[in-house]
């Protein structure tokens, strides 16, 4: 699928906040970040993985800043204890469904493992970042779909224009009671003359149909009401929230930004419900901080705080740039005779 | 004043969430819960503390199950180390100006000393948690207006209908360019066949007015047209957000659900802006902690956690409800001779 | 093996703290907690898997009360965030090798899928806890040597008197420069004329044998010198600390309690070295948190916390009496033609 | 009195850990620091303040890479929520009593805003840090004797070579059943061919005779038996931890150097009671973070985190003794006729 084929948010005249976005407006508008993803889509699975690689080097060996913030524990992310305590982030980041997240942290040692051994960099220890929502709804998730193969294989996929959607760990999602996925979007931020960007990817499950806003309007009733359907009783199921940046921030400045992105999910619609696990991780291109480093003290380049206010306005737009993305492109999915609709078949409410 | 005659956002036919509201929709509604104010209005002034009583008996000896959330640190909020290690709270909670904190902290050590002594509490160490917001914009706050009389005035005075807007630590404080205040709410939550209330009261002072939404609608854009003056460029101040409720909870499902306050600022246009302290107290009534509780173990009523959503929707909408009532009851302030402008100045947006 | 026949430290003579232990003194004093083992111990691994299992029932459907500590988070737990957010626990407790959580996870859920199936409780989502040391100067890590069929083996091993040292999770580890392990020791407290149980188990693989204290006697620098080996240069490897208790006790206080482990490692010489993970999950077998759960709100039995000292203490000293535990019940380990010394070859200075 | 001629632990040949110390072994071996007390010590009150004095600039101009760390936050120091959100210190640190923690934060606001007018730096807002113990045992807390003269005082006794012991906030503080008060030590760290300091000041309070414990050897017993006194029943009181260093770091840095302050607490036979509130406050000389700063970026200096090892050993070590010096330093204290000993008066215990 050509993913720049894609029929986004911002295609149906839908415009979120004020900051300019980046040319393909999504998260790899930050240079070097790619994005893969492993689809499965049979007859009893509708799921995935989707990989975002932070940088073109060996990451093990070339950390970057980075931070997590858990705004919802209800969820079985793994990794998170560590990029708390040092900062950092030394693998890519994976994101699936909810019980193949041992399966997912076993592939990615895997990757690293071989990485590493190619690239003759000594590792023993490694942190995968592991995200997850449920898709049991639209997929057996008890049967653990994705493995080895699948991750390898979302890896190999990696691009900057990637698809957004039903795709890679959003084939079985939900979200505000439609068909929730892989969104992305990017705002770009102008610093001292230079022009920075900031780009979130959300893996969306979580809302209520009933509380789905889009731009201040309350359309969720309407669709309810169209489709004649009974809404989930529940805010049910997470999302995850991948923000790359490459202005310099440290780990601490990095909490700050990715604490924002939950204003994106309050303006649609969201409360953040108790089963909706909700989970903010965030790195930044503009620095390494290398495995081997000789000297006692480096230079760490960071935000004037002063001037941090752009950037946490640029994770609220995107966030709620990114999820309407997910929802829009994504193609409606049947499973066991029933069908999970597309927010892209009730076009005559978002104008 | 009469508080009762104030005109509140909802006598504007503005309808904020879908949860009923309590009797007096305000945080009182909360059985046992008082408010009290002291103003200080002068040509140097505009500020003043405003305290809120969580129970008629004597707290310390009581304490009440509570928590605190920091949604942005950029604050001198005193006394939450202890609410978040014990679950507890022990004293009255005030709010005032942001260089007041010192000497109201001491004005309810004063006041818990004396009260222990009147009650015959043996009592050596209190925990005073003081709030703030800044309102050095309408007042001269170098100058510490207030002290041990202006917070017993307001103890004495405390009350179940208390009035809202510009008044007490409201008095100067400024909330998306427009003048902010103390502002109040209330929801209604049925369990198991009984009616619960969570009730919030806000300290209003952040936001930029180009950012202001009523219920989806950006109407700040167009008062700043007409004001035609330049909104500051920051969002700056801080808002203060008390959450009483008599729903069991243990601290941590109170920590749950203080965190969702944050919903309702968002739903404001806040993007919780840098120099904004946003913090969050909570506790509720259904439980005592008696100092001398002589069993080893004790019995605590708490949620059934899968019941929460309630909850957090509810203190989503207060919050959101409570500032805009804030706003609207607020009178215009002059200092200096400028006038911070009243919300209820430009009715015919509301509508 | 036969565990009971195990020399362990009090056989020594060496006597840790002042309260009274459990019959086994090992963390299965605790009623219904049962622990078991798989160890690899070839020519190319020496690692393995120890479980936790912290009840006989279908812990899913009927979860405990738990916390989490994360004294160094340099390390790859797994499913902390649901502990801390849920302050639940919802699944056995597993301990691993750094690069085995993945596949462990995997099989942690594959074993509550079944036992669900079995037990007829409707489950699409779990929350694994899965902890780690890094066993690589024992073992050939990269190859993750354990997956379903040693965890499965693992769990169906668990008893009450269960081995120590050189096994399960135990078997690669480094602690102090000479061999870890696993170890575990108990305290009972007295409360209301009633005896509740603290215990402790601990996969130790931290500290340097220059900092190796015993009872307040320094004695690694003789070990070290009897040696004639350099030490370590580092406090690297990680300590994991599994605490279950019988007494009542909310999340909050369980978190507390567990933290003062970190009391008991700091007398054995740690400074909790930069490279050494340390976390602490406890639990309690006082209540039942059920997933099916009718009422609106429940009664958690939990302490007086006037009365947790005793809690404090036995933690304390159990932590520090469960890794010299780990250590002299440890058998020396060859790898690739090199010995990792036991404490027990060191006798002479136990005296 | 002249600090230097205070006889300190190290003079009776105790020796704790290995590291080489500061000319003067107190936290103002960090260039630029300085300590002043003001002491009030009547038949009714034994209590004062201790003020940090983190450098000789404007400090609110200039802040300072600083962190905190709430080990028990059973107390009630003020202005640790916007350390933790923007990792800077504004404003000198004041430690006194627990009542007393209102006025002596009032009168560091008005000392900053004296000061900041002096020095014309623009100051509408200012987060005073005060930690405090509770000295009740020996004064009559609830009178509150500390004020503006004090604390303004104490800034202008401020120097390098302090007194150590029952001076300033540790005039009327107990620690393990003998007198506590002021004491501090200092490490040298080598990085890079630089020497760096890190000094800790600590106001001691907390912690049973029973449990005492010097150089691994238990004491305290042997003096409770001497004075054929009972020991308090409860480790009550708290300790404040102050650390200063030179050497570059983050303030996640700080932070995990800080935390392992508690390891020198522990090996002094600290069980970390419920009541004894810990808290560990950290800055570093290294950086200033300017209020005025031009520049949307800048350079930070920071630790190559692969070298942090010797500050924690450095922070254990600095802490342990500087209990010992606090205790050590302190003359014997009467109150009501009651004499509260000193360490130094059971030299034969010490050798």
């Amino acid at each position: 699928m050509n993913s720049t084929k894609q029929k986004r948010i911002a295609d149906y005249g839908i415009a979120i906040g004020s900051l300019p976005k980046g040319p393909l407006n999504k998260i790899t508008d930050v240079p070097g970040v790619k994005v893969g993803h492993c689809t499965v889509a049979t007859e009893e699975h509708n799921t995935g993985v989707t990989v975002i690689l932070p940088c073109a080097e060996n990451i093990f060996a070339n950390k970057l800043p980075a931070a997590a913030f858990v705004w919802n524990g209800f969820g079985k992310t793994a990794g998170l204890a560590q990029v708390e305590e040092l900062g950092t982030l030394e693998c890519p980041i994976a994101l699936t469904n909810t019980l193949n997240v041992g399966l997912v942290h076993d592939a990615l040692v895997e990757y690293m493992v071989g990485r590493c051994e190619k690239d003759g960099v000594p590792m023993h220890s490694i942190n995968p970042v592991v995200g997850e929502c449920n898709d049991s709804g639209l997929s057996n998730i008890s049967r653990r779909a994705i493995g080895r193969k699948e991750v390898f294989a979302a890896i190999d996929s990696a691009c900057a224009d990637f698809a957004e959607g039903a795709v890679g760990a959003g084939r079985g999602t939900i979200c505000h009671g439609l068909k929730g996925g892989i969104g992305s979007a990017s705002r770009q931020i102008e610093l001292d003359g230079k022009t920075y960007t900031l780009g979130v990817l959300v893996q969306s499950n979580y809302g209520k149909l009933a509380d789905f806003t889009l731009c201040g309007r309350l359309i969720g009733p309407k669709i309810l009401e169209e489709q004649q359907l009974a809404d989930v009783n529940v805010d049910k199921g997470s999302i995850m929230m991948i923000v790359a940046t490459d202005l310099p921030a440290s780990d601490r400045q990095l909490r700050r930004i990715i604490k924002r992105c939950s204003v994106g999910l309050a303006r649609l619609g969201s409360y953040v419900g108790h089963g909706s696990g909700e989970i903010m991780i965030g790195f930044t291109t503009a620095a390494r901080i290398r495995y081997d480093e000789p000297c006692g003290t480096v230079n760490l380049p960071i935000l004037n705080e002063n001037k941090i206010d752009l950037a946490f306005r640029a994770a609220a737009e995107a966030t709620e740039e990114a999820v309407l993305n997910s929802m829009i492109c994504a193609e409606p999915v049947t499973y066991q005779g029933k069908t999970r609709h597309s927010l892209r078949e009730y076009e005559k409410y978002l104008g």
